[in-house]
């Protein structure tokens, strides 16, 4: 038999833009790492009846209920009165909820505030849930065919409420199916539906489903499977995506591409410094978000003026005089300053036009160059990548990236 | 007559915790910007009867539904089958909609992949709106009491077709009531609870909603008001949290805090140049992701090894020897030759320990030295920050552009 859960969400603020509701992603996220099943989630304003018809809707579609806010000691904090009037029950003060806000008072050396009792005015069924984080106790509802949670708004409180009164009680409710194990792959350099094609469903174990997720340039590849033999299909389906698609992964599961990158680059014993001009500190930014950059990246330019081209990349004037700071003589230029400059084993240079201004007839905006310097020699590329100005530099770096993360390996490869 | 409105998210990634929605949070945004009320969001998987049991629901509830999501060109993408039998409808190549996929490929010299031949299967009434930024068209379906309008799920191609077709299209259907006019501020150096207590709520005009939204380290204060004179009053709000908190303020309704200070360093005719060490390039990256940084930033520079501290910035051997490259006077010493090297009229270096690693007893994770030389001299200061590395580099970050921002204003008053 079934067994479904709906998250309810209440609060003006989350309809007017004011705030992004984050109790949903949460609850979903520890819903499924213990087996549940989230079926759908609702945000409705405050306003009783909103809330009311809501909970109708839901308690006849699931077998639980998990609502979050409105219980706080203002007037718009109406959850309680709703859940009442759609249970028919009345409302009146709840001792032992009574205690609970108390207790977090005195447990401070506080005086409770007179508004603090409208928290334990609760329908006459209801469970209360301690609150460890503050003062507004939850509670629970019995209906036949449906249970019903009522937790606080405020995201630290929902959660530790969750994780201490919720998850219990659904676990007595119903046992959790094995959750479901996952696999996730970023890969960088192939549109969706080039990766949609590739991948060979055919082959693929049964009970395995297959999800798409941009983070843009990056598109992420989840599989997901359930049951028993869970792990064995899912390395079995991963084997066959890595053999398919493995040239384009940056990064598996928990890995960032960036991460990845200076993890080869280490690996391969390689040092890195970066010339970077349309990317602004871009890549520099990336690969130093991760902790240990400092064992493979030496140092980075952001080379917006000539003179720094000049000075610190010792790229010949003339280079610039005839070719422009957007070309593949400048790119390569720049990359062979950087390198004798640094005295690294890769130093990469990117210099290209952003936009949304600067663009040429014969060199629009999204013309980027690329080049690499190692002790292989130099290598340039020129690209047109579209999209606004932040598409362009996002793609620039990850390209970029991409380029280290392909000469480290065939650096451990040889 | 009432005219409500309901936003219907798809995507097993919405309920499995996977990826947080932020399609509900942005159209509620924009609609509430518009005059539009969103009475309730759902969310439900990428399976075709939960897609169609929610649009039978809210299209008895609401007279607009704007579903995102499950447009693409793969196989978890069911959308427009479930809008097809929701309204029973036939599934049948839309003409017009092939033409749109067809140009979006065509413009950018590529074949078009057979598998998006799906994204224009919709159902048979359907009117396709345009996707300036994808390849999967959007459509609308005119049912009696409620009108439904489909829109991609990746946020940018959902945002600007909402701007595009749906939101002209709501306003030949019911004109918006007045708008609720908002202002917000984008605040530096003060907590919320802070804020909270200095904004002179007594003396702010009644029918005034305050909202905050945090952004580390930014924290974002709103001022919401409804009716006749609610930009007058509105102007007075902003006008007293300008009087307590302008002091604090980096930006303002659509401003940018890193856009507002490469103004204000363009407004005072002055040239930067950046070192950055724990930062990692963030300064140059925030900087430059705005268009027309090339007008004040003249280079940047990632010193993370020591050699680039000698090299690039003149930093004295004896400095790092004795001190160190986290201490006050290293930072002294990169602001200084840097600002020597650049011949800029500012030069600001940021060295710190961003950890998780690097920390020692008398130098915490969290210790960072920003230093500011300019014709005035040198300024150099250190800090204590708090949090993770993400969280210490984006403070380091944000008080460099903090000080940029004071530095430039005190020029524009002289």
């Amino acid at each position: 038999m079934a067994f479904d859960i709906a998250v309810l969400t209440t609060g003006d603020e989350l309809l007017n833009g004011d705030l992004a509701d984050t109790n949903t992603g949460s609850i979903a996220a520890a819903l499924s790492r213990h087996g549940y099943r989230l079926r759908c989630s609702l945000s409705v304003p405050d306003q009783e009846k909103e809330i009311i018809a809501a909970l109708c809707y839901l308690r006849q579609h699931v077998q639980a209920v998990i609502v979050t806010g409105g219980l706080g000691s203002t007037s718009d904090d109406l959850t309680a009165r709703a859940a009442a009037r759609a249970t028919g029950q009345a409302l009146a003060i709840n001792e032992q909820a009574l205690a609970m806000v108390q207790r977090w008072f005195t447990a401070r050396n506080r005086q409770m505030e007179p508004s603090n009792q409208r928290q334990a005015l609760l329908p006459i069924e209801a469970l209360p849930l301690p609150n460890p984080l503050g003062t507004a106790p939850g509670f629970r509802l019995r209906e036949t065919n449906c249970e019903l949670f009522f937790l606080p708004g405020v995201p630290s409180e929902m959660q530790a409420m969750f994780e201490q009164s919720v998850l219990p009680m659904l676990q007595q409710l119903h046992p959790p199916g094995a959750p479901l194990k996952q696999r996730s792959f970023k890969l960088f350099g192939l549109a969706e539906p080039k990766i949609d094609r590739m991948i060979p469903y055919s082959r693929l174990p049964q009970g395995i489903n297959v999800a798409f997720a941009l983070d843009y340039p990056l598109v992420q590849v989840k599989l997901r499977a359930g049951g028993e033999d869970a792990d064995t299909r899912l390395d079995q389906a991963e084997a066959l995506l890595i053999e398919v698609l493995g040239d384009y992964l940056m990064a598996k599961n928990g890995e960032t591409a960036e991460g990845n990158v200076g993890k080869l680059l280490v690996a391969a014993g390689l040092t890195l410094s970066l010339a970077e001009s349309c990317t602004g500190g871009l890549i520099a930014s990336l690969l130093t978000s991760q902790p240990g950059a400092s064992a493979f990246l030496e140092r980075g330019a952001v080379t917006y003026a000539d003179s720094a081209k000049l000075d610190w990349l010792q790229v010949p004037l003339p280079i610039l005089q005839q070719h422009g700071a957007v070309s593949d003589p400048c790119a390569r230029a720049m990359a062979i300053g950087l390198r004798r400059a640094a005295d690294t084993d890769l130093a990469l240079a990117v210099t290209g036009i952003a936009g949304p201004d600067g663009g040429t007839e014969e060199k629009p905006v999204g013309t980027v160059f690329i080049s690499l310097a190692s002790s292989n020699g130099v290598h340039v590329k020129g690209y047109r990548f579209n999209g606004n100005r932040e598409k362009i530099q996002r793609m620039s770096a990850y390209m970029a990236l991409e380029w280290l993360r392909r000469f480290a390996v065939r650096q451990l490869e040889d």
